[in-house]
């Protein structure tokens, strides 16, 4: 849920003056106990504020203990991906693995024309690097995990629900895709990554906002 | 801060019922409100409770936001990590490889007798294997990352600053060594690790808990 500013405004109020009457509310804010019931009314059906006859409003323990890390979880992952790496399918695996340390990266994304082709882990890279085959002749297009056999989100996928796909199944990086040219189009474009540096960061944001 | 049941009782009957006041608490519990009056003390200079004249005892809003990210936050790392594949210095670069494989993991740890020596990453392991030497003949000793260069946390640094360091520094793992033996003996047993997977994981339950 989106909560205007004048409705933050007054939960900031309540958390630092609870209980306190909706007219006393009104009047820091400098506007008519009326014009504000729409507000009131949300607040309260939303659960985030609790009204107390004959004492005032309250905030709903139960529900804002949450709210810090709800607007995290909500949020869409195009928010907070990271840049992606991406190479063509004809990209060598040495051209791969050089691509790996100069961008300081953990996994490749493999693309055509900017639409997700397959993802080079390190372990791919490694797996072909133990071969005895000239790695300036295999394109990463032979060793990739294609599509469809990879997890991949929405730029407008939650970061809960990316964050439990990562865990899930243990990958280290969701490719994300553009919703919009995806519905435009049918093309599955790359803009972006969700990582497990993502979420750690995502948990410290969490921390440090918190604590 | 460790709460006494009593203590957390009290919590939960005045976030179901605040503002109340001391003696109601008292009532409901079966105690004397003398009683509880260090319980109150506690919880109010901590600022987990807020005490209002004339109005009772309410949820200090600002402080319990936290409580449960706090929680996680506050954790020793030994509470969340995971455990750590070691291999001594000696074993071939090869084998660590397979090793790597087999336990699916990000990174191995180096150890002699328990006690960390160093890390061998995926990127190490890839650097090795573009050479042009034997794998088989090459100990990781030769290509980790040697202590004191690497970032480790003991069994008791608290989850917040695990995170931290793991963020700030880029790592996917720091080794987890023993607090007391570290105490006892000045060893550094390695006894396991916090990941990027770890964190993860704790944003996901955070979540979970949460939403």
């Amino acid at each position: 849920m989106e909560l205007t500013d004048r409705q933050k405004q007054i939960i900031e109020i309540v958390k630092k003056q609870q209980p306190i009457s909706g007219e006393k509310i009104a009047s820091i804010l400098g506007f008519a106990r009326a014009t504000l019931r729409p507000d009131f009314s949300l607040l309260t059906m939303s659960g985030i504020l609790q009204a107390k006859p004959k004492v005032g409003y309250l905030i709903n323990e139960e529900h804002t203990n949450s709210v810090l890390v709800e607007q995290i979880a909500k949020q869409k992952v195009e928010k907070v991906m990271a840049i992606s790496v991406n190479l063509t399918k004809e990209t060598s695996i040495q051209d791969a693995i050089i691509q790996l340390f100069l961008e300081d990266c953990g996994s490749l994304y493999v693309t055509d024309n900017r639409e997700i082709l397959g993802i080079v882990s390190r372990k791919d890279l490694l797996k072909s690097a133990l071969g005895d085959s000239d790695l300036n002749a295999i394109p990463v297009g032979m060793v990739m995990t294609k599509m469809p056999n990879l997890y991949t989100v929405f730029s407008d996928t939650l970061v809960v629900d990316a964050t439990k796909l990562l865990v899930t199944h243990r990958v280290d990086s969701l490719p994300v895709l553009s919703r919009s040219v995806y519905e435009e189009t049918g093309k599955k474009e790359v803009i972006g990554k969700f990582s497990k540096s993502t979420a750690s960061r995502l948990l410290l944001d969490i921390f440090n906002k918190d604590l």
